[in-house]
């Protein structure tokens, strides 16, 4: 199994969420399955992670090139039929950088290059995994299918999905929601998690979710 | 067990290596022990994990505040009595921004406030670890007492950290080199590794060795 990952930048304020998205990449490599990374080009407003304040741009590919050790690919690089999956760990980089859901809400559009990566995987019958806040962005571009994902507990972000066409599962923090019909997997990770272990235990189990299925 | 952990920036070229961090915090925490980060404040010259190219500065402070979710303290504020150990995981922040061992080799200098920290936490007799290239920095401080520890294979770095004083022994990606006099912990992580899965192995080897010695 090779599994293709979307991210969005370094670090939960403004990018990836570093902590979930090397337990994706751990849980994945631990499995003997290789991963391969991808993010889009374009400026990212960058928020402290001492303060909270913005403070300037960075280039989301090149922020995203930290947690790949610089094995990356462009997201129009992506195809799916070279992948057997994709995966989109979370962090505010998914609802700032690939969507404007931090902005916008329910009202929130999605960049049009991770929509078409998105609908290409959706398309080909592939599986299709997210964490944490990275549910909203298949919200939006799966929504009108009626796919079944979770966003922990209830909140704003599952009242968003459900006004989108997502159907919502609560899950506890290590918990996957499986879509079986759309092949749509989901773990709350940070949205409900505390700590680092529970993060790493949901990945593992995203992963095995998917292994037993393929 | 509480462990406090230096940082030294945000991904592996100019900073705290991601991967091994995060083995770090995820092996501490699946055995119930704490964490707490640390890092120092001063610029460092940003290398893209793109092309390698130097640009520009950031302070090491809010980049590695990145890897702590924000949940980071300032190097000063570490007192050895509050701890029951010290941690550094690798990436050439180690070698840039701790001291100076990618510009100088075993001229080297250790950061002041660096050292410190390292000598209050071996006079207190506590236990020291650190992974990859951040043995380096033990080498210069504490190579005078003749510490054992491990830079992987045969290398620059291992030849420097004999003309320091220090012992060198050969280790696999998942070994780890026990200083039993010192207590000094190391593991040679992406020195010799390839792979998420034996960075997080050789990490979690560490934090299990430590926990036999308690």
């Amino acid at each position: 199994m090779k599994i293709a990952i979307i991210l969005s930048g370094c670090g939960n304020r403004d990018g990836s969420e570093l902590q979930e998205t090397l337990s994706l990449l751990l849980a994945i490599d631990r499995r003997n399955w290789q991963y391969q990374c991808f993010a889009p080009k374009g400026n990212l407003s960058v928020v402290s992670h001492v303060d909270g304040k913005e403070e300037g741009t960075r280039d989301i590919f090149a922020e995203s090139a930290r947690i790949a050790r610089g094995n990356i690919l462009p997201i129009e690089e992506y195809h799916a039929a070279d992948y057997d999956a994709l995966a989109l760990p979370g962090g505010m980089g998914a609802a700032r950088n690939l969507s404007t859901f931090a902005f916008d809400g329910a009202n929130m559009t999605v960049r049009a290059d991770v929509e078409m990566t998105i609908l290409e995987t959706f398309q080909a019958c592939k599986p299709i995994l997210a964490m944490c806040i990275a549910p909203m962005v298949l919200a939006k571009v799966l929504g009108s299918k009626g796919v079944l994902l979770t966003l922990g507990q209830p909140c704003a972000a599952s009242e968003a999905a459900q006004q989108l066409g997502a159907k919502h599962q609560c899950c506890n923090p290590t918990e996957v929601c499986i879509d079986e019909q759309h092949k749509i997997y989901t773990t709350p990770a940070y949205m409900v998690g505390t700590r680092i272990s529970e993060i790493f235990a949901g990945a593992e189990n995203m992963i095995a979710a998917l292994a037993e299925r393929q």
